[in-house]
């Protein structure tokens, strides 16, 4: 079978399932979940054989130390896909969900009921455990799913693909709910992200190329973010243990992340005061400064920033900083060099937070917090499938609920229109 | 300047005036809808005269009596359009709505606030009213519009975009935040539809034909429904009284909705004592009548339905009726031949209505409801920029809310992850 026919095989499948999962009860789905971590408990030493082969592979293909890393199923995260399973299957059930039922003049009462969007087809790179993830996500919010991971991790997906079929005919769900990718030919992304009539939506997880990629040739919409290109911003009313505290927390606490700061603005009234300050904490941790002008007169270690810098994701230990005259400058530079991820505000003034948090146009924006928290977990959605910076359907960090949509429901009593 | 340029030179200045247009006060935004009332009602002879140019090129050019009629402009349509302004005004504004303010362990406190999705695309036929009631939803969610009303409209459309230009002037707002398009070239909605650049969304408005073709090639996502074969399936336990109510209105109140009844499902426990009822009342008022084989057993003078039959969506005083064996033949027929718009059940059975409410897969599920009743009015959304029976994004009739997207909040005390 060529690409195009497997993948449509698995597509129509896809949509087969995702009807019988789409009314599936929650003592079901749940049941299916803890299935499928009592599978990989069982499976623990088959796994570790699985990937200790991806990872053969990859040294011998030359993978570098980062890629081999994340590739890698350490007993710790075979524990953690474990828990996961277990978290997933103790939320809520947001399939059903009933909310706003109104009485209408006519007598007919409106509300809205929660309904999952079908088939996800989830691409991603290198991390095995994201199998998991995006299984135990999308069968949860009733949603058939189509996983490709990276080739390099074939073994250990097809691996974990066992664990969780096994699961599910535990549960008496379709094997099919959940189908992970077999072939590591990359045209079978292709076909995947352009069969709208089999796949509603697709959640790339990976590197800015690969999803740049998807989002140009997708037939169906997208939930991704390109980068995390963060801000914080010290205002002239900042609060000055406060700046310092969350400007080395969104800097420092991990480089790798997307919601990390990569520049900081500070308003040039408190510069003198704070930069000095921040500067010495920076240096103590190892992050190399980059300034605009107005920064470099009063630190004149800092490096020359030029333009590429305002536009860069570093995730690494580097930081560009801009002095600016205002609040609208920072807010025009937010919304002009940033990604739309995450931007906070540090102040005391009421007014300019408020201001801030209403005009800077990104997915999430936050008041004297550290942009490290921008995260489904922190947020209390319990776990989190990707975060978007788009508008249309999620925009934020997407949970189960960003998996459904609502349909309207109207219950009477022999109303009809006059 | 050619079609590609002047619709690029649109998107530009859409995409500008839609950064004015998110943050204006909702006092401004509803002076502007006021002042636009009172533009329309001051130009009135004006607007007719332009809407007697298109009526007689309409006449010249051959124009069928049903398009003539959606094209003309009365005083009474006038009169709606004002009322529809001010009706729009009116209404509370979604923007910068923050729910959901929740504390987290960590003590910072999130929440959701309600955002414009930017520019909409708005692609509609013949009705001049149409660009009022589009540019009103638009403006008042904060978002910028680009309007594309049918040639045939050209003369009628121009006069009214006049009013729209000298409503957003009275109230200080950007000339750009609506812009009527200009030409009557058919490339203009190609490069519309393919501008992910300046618009974000795009709503189509017309034909089946005209709404896929949109749908097909839109870069963008397309907010819309193709058709409406809407079904109410009378159940084995169904009040006869609201049986016999609900399906003579939901097929005769209005036969060019999209929510008219097009096929009715009747259990064949109840069929013989309600069927020849029915067909009385139907009868009288002049609806053709289509039957499946044991139909025609009840009602001998009922034409034979065809497959095709349960795929049309009639528009026309005709309604095709099948009976089934259960309800599982009843949501299975619903789910195969319908268009996911509405589907209601006529039954006291609670176990039974609960589930077609679950189980029927369309955008409004009704119980012992008139599917006439699928409408943002009769919702209480308080106006319908269209309906949707996709998933993603929006489902069902879509209102202000459906142009609007949510961002996160987050407010902190100094807060940092540790």
């Amino acid at each position: 079978m060529d690409v195009t026919e497997y993948m449509k095989s698995l597509g129509e499948n896809a949509r087969k399932a995702s009807r019988a999962i789409a009314r599936a009860s929650t003592q079901d789905k749940n049941a299916a979940l803890l299935a499928i971590a009592e599978a990989i408990r069982e499976q623990r030493e088959t796994l570790k054989a699985a990937n200790q082969r991806d990872m053969q592979r990859g040294q011998d293909n030359g993978l570098d130390a980062a890629l081999l890393d994340r590739l890698e199923l350490t007993d710790d995260r075979i524990d953690t896909m474990i828990e996961g399973l277990q978290q997933v299957a103790a939320l809520a059930d947001p399939v059903g969900e009933i909310t706003d039922l109104k009485y209408r003049p006519t007598g007919i009462q409106v509300g809205k009921m929660r309904v999952p969007l079908g088939v996800i087809g989830i691409i991603y790179e290198s991390r095995p455990n994201v199998t998991i993830e995006a299984a135990s996500l999308c069968l949860k919010s009733g949603n058939a799913a189509i996983l490709r991971g990276g080739s390099e991790a074939i073994e250990a997906n097809q691996a974990l693909a066992a664990c969780i079929e096994k699961g599910l005919a535990a549960a008496g769900l379709p094997a099919e709910t959940v189908q992970v990718v077999e072939t590591t030919d990359r045209a079978a992304v292709g076909e995947l992200i352009t069969m709208p009539e089999y796949v509603d939506v697709i959640v790339p997880r990976g590197g800015k190329g690969l999803i740049e990629r998807i989002s140009r040739d997708a037939k169906v919409t997208v939930i991704k973010h390109l980068d995390g290109i963060c801000h914080v911003y010290i205002d002239q009313f900042a609060d000055k243990t406060k700046a310092v505290n969350i400007a080395i927390n969104a800097k420092t606490h991990r480089y790798g992340t997307c919601n990390t700061m990569e520049t900081l603005l500070v308003h040039k009234a408190v510069a003198a005061e704070i930069l000095p300050q921040l500067a010495e904490a920076y240096g103590e941790i190892g992050v190399e400064l980059r300034g605009c002008e107005a920064t470099r007169e009063i630190l004149a270690d800092a490096v020359v920033a030029t333009e590429e810098d305002w536009n860069t994701e570093y995730l690494a230990p580097i930081l560009s900083i801009k002095l600016v005259d205002d609040m609208d400058q920072a807010i025009a530079h937010i919304n002009h060099y940033g990604s739309h991820h995450t931007d906070s505000i540090i102040s005391e003034n009421y007014t300019l937070a408020r201001r801030f948090l209403t005009e800077v146009d990104s997915s999430s924006v936050m008041i004297n917090a550290s942009t490290r928290f921008a995260d489904g977990f922190e947020y209390g959605l319990g776990a989190e499938i990707g975060i978007s910076t788009d508008k249309i359907h999620a925009r934020g960090p997407v949970g189960l609920e960003g998996l459904t949509s609502q349909k309207y429901v109207v219950l009477g009593n022999g109303e009809v229109r006059v």
